[in-house]
């Protein structure tokens, strides 16, 4: 069973436990498809109205990709309490002899690479959902644009939650070229983000407040 | 039914949809409550440790707080959809006179400001949870500090979009003394919250990065 069919209440109980998952970054993945939803009922209340007919093929592309993002969220709760099994295995091993240590540290650091693609690929998708927030604030109804406001600060959150995961992943991984990558791709998604999603709340404050 | 009852898969369909409720409020309270679960999950990963033996009872403490922010977070989605009936309602009414514009107007009016209570008490409840966090942050395992870190930016997250749901009802209300206060109260919990949220994220990267 998927952790996104589970009620809120159970999901929360589950995740305040001393339970190793759901943590952060299933955390991160739910609370950045809570702010893609609202991009989306945004769309869903511009679509279909004569003020907003001539952006209504626009918004209806961003609905669709605001769909697969929150899918793809969902899903990455999931990859996220998977890639953690072989890592807490990983750290059980033994290490008596030198092959053992060796064999044991070779597994961590695979298991932590794999254990890195999830809040990576988290940070992606919330930039993502930015970018379509972006937009719906600036064609979407004028009437929700406070909602546009509240998604994107969570998918915001979402973005830096999920590289405080990537970040203590990469404290534990030696392997220089994959640090140096993956810190690169980090600082260009954070940089991306971060801007794409103060400009919309600016956007949004201008609109709300004049 | 409590809305925290519906799986978080049915609550984002819900919220995505063009239907009134749950809207930004909604999710601003639901996406406050993931990021309070964290500061109990650190908590609870602390709680039993040798090593933190002499912050238990101060972490126990935080624990009880925490479960309580939790509990108000998740009722207070139900209480934003409450609220939105009867300003729903108001809309309706008729003004073909000059008695039925005035009714109209004092209840709308009347009805804003009780939609504008639940984000106001979504940002105090954020802000208690900002603060939750920055002492988790200072004492509890340095192992999870990580989700510290992202439970602080749900609740950040959380303060940000209930400003913006404060925002838009003041728009619709005329009462000077109300907007004064309102606004005040506004200002203060932003500034507050926006300050020890930092400066926890500050204390989460320092360990982090050490």
């Amino acid at each position: 069973m998927s952790m996104a069919e589970l009620s809120s209440k159970e999901f929360l109980s589950q995740l305040a436990s001393k339970a190793p998952i759901p943590g952060g970054g299933g955390a991160a993945a739910l609370g950045g498809a809570v702010g893609m939803a609202l991009s989306n009922m945004v769309g869903n209340l511009t679509t279909g109205k004569k003020k907003y007919q001539d952006v209504e093929e626009e918004v209806l592309e961003l609905l669709k990709k605001g769909d697969v993002v929150i899918r793809e969220l969902l899903a990455l709760i999931d990859a996220d309490a998977e890639v953690f099994k072989p890592l807490a295995k990983a750290y059980s091993l033994p290490k008596g002899t030198p092959e053992e240590a060796q064999t044991k540290a070779e597994t961590i650091e695979a298991c932590c690479k794999t254990a890195c693609s999830v809040p990576m690929q988290i940070m992606r998708k919330a930039c993502e959902g930015i970018a379509i927030h972006k937009r719906m604030g600036e064609i979407g109804t004028v009437m929700a644009v406070s909602d546009v406001g509240c998604g994107v600060v969570f998918l915001k959150a979402a973005l830096i939650s999920a590289q405080l995961n990537v970040i203590i992943n990469l404290n534990s991984i030696k392997d220089e070229d994959y640090l140096a990558a993956t810190r690169n791709e980090m600082d260009i998604l954070m940089e991306q983000g971060t801007v794409e999603a103060d400009d919309t709340l600016e956007i949004v404050m201008e609109k709300l407040t004049k």
